[in-house]
């Protein structure tokens, strides 16, 4: 079994490296890459998936597979070499449904759509983005018809970012959460004049912006010999194995929010990756469980702490150095209080903690319209539109304020969205769980001290990597399933403080 | 027949994008991948290079070759079918030696090389590379002996970068060369006090060098739709296809001309890719011919333009705006003396036109050495400072200004060396033929014109990209075979004007 075991391994790394160049010749289109590159890096980029697709559902891997998993059953369902092979499984399962050409039809679809979209973008046109869109919406379908579902189609997608959740769990989770946040965003944003944010938009020099961010990152734990940060339209992470992981940023002179906690959001991302274990590294068990266990860790980063009080309590003196005539009116309550002003706003990234999360469901109810066929792509600007006032009360003046900001559907990733808010609550559990354990961990991030938080992370989360599911790590690490209540109470604990209700 | 041409190149496109991604790899790695990269890069480039020759020597590719060859024959020689046919067949024949675990095991090699190679000469220590070159040294013997040969062994690594050309040939090119060349250099290094090159070794601000650089090379033709420039340890030349040539550059704060033209050294290299004509994408025809047909636009234009009289008369009232201070007291000629000046030096890439070839017959001789077996690894250092003493009176002061200057042995590129040297003289017979049907190309370049220059190269050599030797392509656009007289007169016309020898 050892040599059987030995060949999986050797095949699923041949894998493993096919995804991680496929991974970067992604973060350079959306880094470096010259426009003119894009038609060529689209073919490359279809090529690489279509092969790294095919390798992993040769049939030899299934036959591995199919003979090792009842052999190593004995080490027990936690072991490295069972999760190994129950997550490859699962995988397998749902890939051999999916036949190469779409793989790499999608592939080529993506990269294309995401040039597409940052010209539309630019041009806050959606015209340009639309043929795009349709075709990608149309691939997605295809996609999650050959998945196979039990519910809804959605499913299908969904189950790709978050392993064995299903659309009418997140549909739960959600009016669940909306009942109480609702009224209370209201009440909130009936107070939003009791928080002033102006000083938010002075001009803010890009390169101190840049080494503000970098300082912060470098403290929490980003490790500069294995990372490296550069802009990019939209912020993301990516990795090329443990020693290389990727994040992004992109700066906004007259807005300091933007760098800095996108920053602090895409470092979260980039701790949980750097803290996957070595031995994991070419197989499927590298990297993190879920984007919803992702989320959870850029959201607990970014907001969580970055967004504490007590966080400022350390960084402000700092940030003040480093912009003494912008904050020269300031101090760390007021500064706390701007970078807290819940406002319906148009774009997610930059949403508040109140907000965010009717961002999310927004995209999360256009995209299921999209996938059940209710919604045409050349109506998403007007739907986008009438869903953000429902919500917000706001319309956007123009798409790429509006249905264009993101770039997760030129990307191809339909079922991603609602993890972000799966990861925030999950966040705010984590959050409780870890203050339970550890209780002078609020007065370590006054200090600006994270060594102790990244390491209950790393034991408790990291260290699993790909192992479990979301659901089995919120009850190995809370003892409880996934729920919503730390999160509303951490929010209406804070935000009530802020604003008096 | 047209179906089956039709699956060649499907087939062909995958390998294509294959070693496009492979490229972009390794363009990362020389450019922006953080160290601890290293180990997971390796592996990743190793897969994609042996998958890529696997795909390639796999028996359908021979097969439909070996069909399509004779059934199309009767389109000529130089029609693209055809030419692709026989190039195709050439690397095929050549490829199918070779047991993808060799290409695997070079590629993993080279690429944890090349790490060392960078910290070796950093630190100035060549026990740091020494086990890494020991390994390399031994797989490039083996490959050669998979590749075979009739005369010598190292014909078979010379191949590889210089199709059809023996190193008999190289010897006799380079025996000849000697003959004139060594008692030139000796004159005008006895003279080399008429020269003043001062001015290039104050202090030139980074930045400013270059904004200089991109200033000229976008002249030149080098389209930043299509491109870009990044720095590395050591410039270089690649590309992912038609719309993406990426060239790399190193700025000395105290030496002007590494930037300089070491940029538009590249930039030579990228114009000439860059040309590739848009039918030969992802086929085995794109590209340039050979290196020495690459060296010989990377030659014309870092030398017989860039470091011309003419040249300078339209850019040095330009660079003096960029740097008044560190110019004051110069003037065109005396500014084209300094770049000018012929004297002994340590690093290949900066050295002077007279001595250039030089150092690369230097090089060639440890080469030969070392795969013939002659040269032990660990005795290179010396055996390095030996040569250079013997050609150029001087010893280096440390291996990193001596045999750890160049990148190419670190990445197995053995039998690359020659072709600087046959690349520089095919440039002078290039610039003979030019001259001779467009008399104006001097005072065009007087005015920093060189659009009509670029539609020469473009329309003489560049549209046939790899479809003829170098050997066929002399011999097409000069009507000679590869020669070295007009390289030896342009040399002593121009250094014999500037020394008064």
């Amino acid at each position: 079994m050892e040599q059987k075991l030995a060949e999986l391994k050797h095949r699923l790394a041949t894998v493993s490296d096919l995804h991680h160049a496929s991974a970067l010749l992604g973060w350079d289109q959306q880094t470096y890459m010259p426009p003119r590159g894009a038609n060529a890096r689209a073919e490359q980029l279809a090529t690489l998936d279509r092969l790294a697709h095919e390798f992993f559902i040769d049939d030899a891997v299934g036959k591995l597979l199919d003979e090792l998993t009842p052999a190593l059953a004995h080490l027990g369902y936690d072991s490295d070499d069972t999760s190994l092979l129950r997550v490859a499984q699962r995988d397998y399962a749902k890939a051999k449904r999916v036949p190469p050409e779409l793989v790499e039809e999608l592939s080529r679809a993506a990269a294309l759509a995401y040039e597409a979209w940052t010209h539309a973008r630019q041009e806050s046109n959606f015209k340009l983005f639309q043929p795009h869109l349709e075709k990608i919406v149309a691939l997605e379908i295809k996609q999650a018809n050959y998945l196979g579902y039990t519910e809804h189609i959605y499913d299908a997608l969904l189950d790709q970012y978050e392993p064995e959740m299903t659309t009418a769990q997140v549909q739960a989770i959600f009016a669940e959460v909306k009942k109480e946040l609702v009224p209370f965003a209201r009440a909130v944003i009936a107070n939003s004049d009791r928080v002033d944010s102006a000083v938010l938009h002075r001009e803010y020099a890009a390169q101190k912006q840049w080494d503000f961010g970098v300082e912060v990152i470098n403290r929490m734990g980003f490790d500069f010999q294995a990372g490296r940060q550069d802009k990019s339209v939209h912020p993301f992470t990516t990795g090329f194995g443990l020693g290389d992981t990727r994040i992004t940023t992109r700066i906004d002179l007259n807005f300091l929010p933007t760098a800095l906690f996108g920053t602090i959001h895409e470092c979260g991302h980039a701790l949980y990756d750097m803290g996957s274990p070595a031995q994991f590294e070419r197989t499927p068990l590298a990297g993190g469980a879920s984007l919803g266990a992702h989320e959870s860790q850029s959201r607990l980063w970014e907001n969580i702490v970055g967004r504490s009080r007590g966080f400022w309590h350390h960084y402000f003196p700092r940030l003040h150095e480093f912009f003494p005539a912008q904050l020269a009116d300031q101090n760390v309550e007021s500064f706390y209080r701007a970078i807290n002003q819940v406002k319906p706003s148009f774009i997610r990234v930059e949403a508040d903690e109140v907000t965010y999360n009717l961002h999310i469901m927004l995209r999360f109810e256009l995209e299921l319209a999209l996938i059940e066929g209710k919604l045409k792509v050349a109506d998403v600007p007007e739907a986008w539109n009438a869903k953000i006032q429902e919500y917000l009360g706001i319309i956007p003046p123009n798409d790429a304020q509006g249905c264009l900001q993101d770039v997760h559907w030129s990307s191809g990733s339909f079922g991603y969205f609602s993890t972000y808010s799966l990861g925030t609550f999950f966040s705010a559990q984590l959050w409780d769980t870890a203050t339970r354990d550890l209780p002078t961990l609020p007065a370590q991030i006054e200090r600006g001290e994270f060594a102790e938080l990244l390491q209950w992370l790393r034991v408790n989360l990291h260290q699993h990597a790909r192992k479990f599911t979301l659901d089995e790590l919120a009850r190995k690490i809370t003892g409880e399933p996934l729920q919503t209540h730390a999160w509303m109470r951490y929010l209406k604990t804070k935000f009530g403080e802020i604003y008096g209700v």
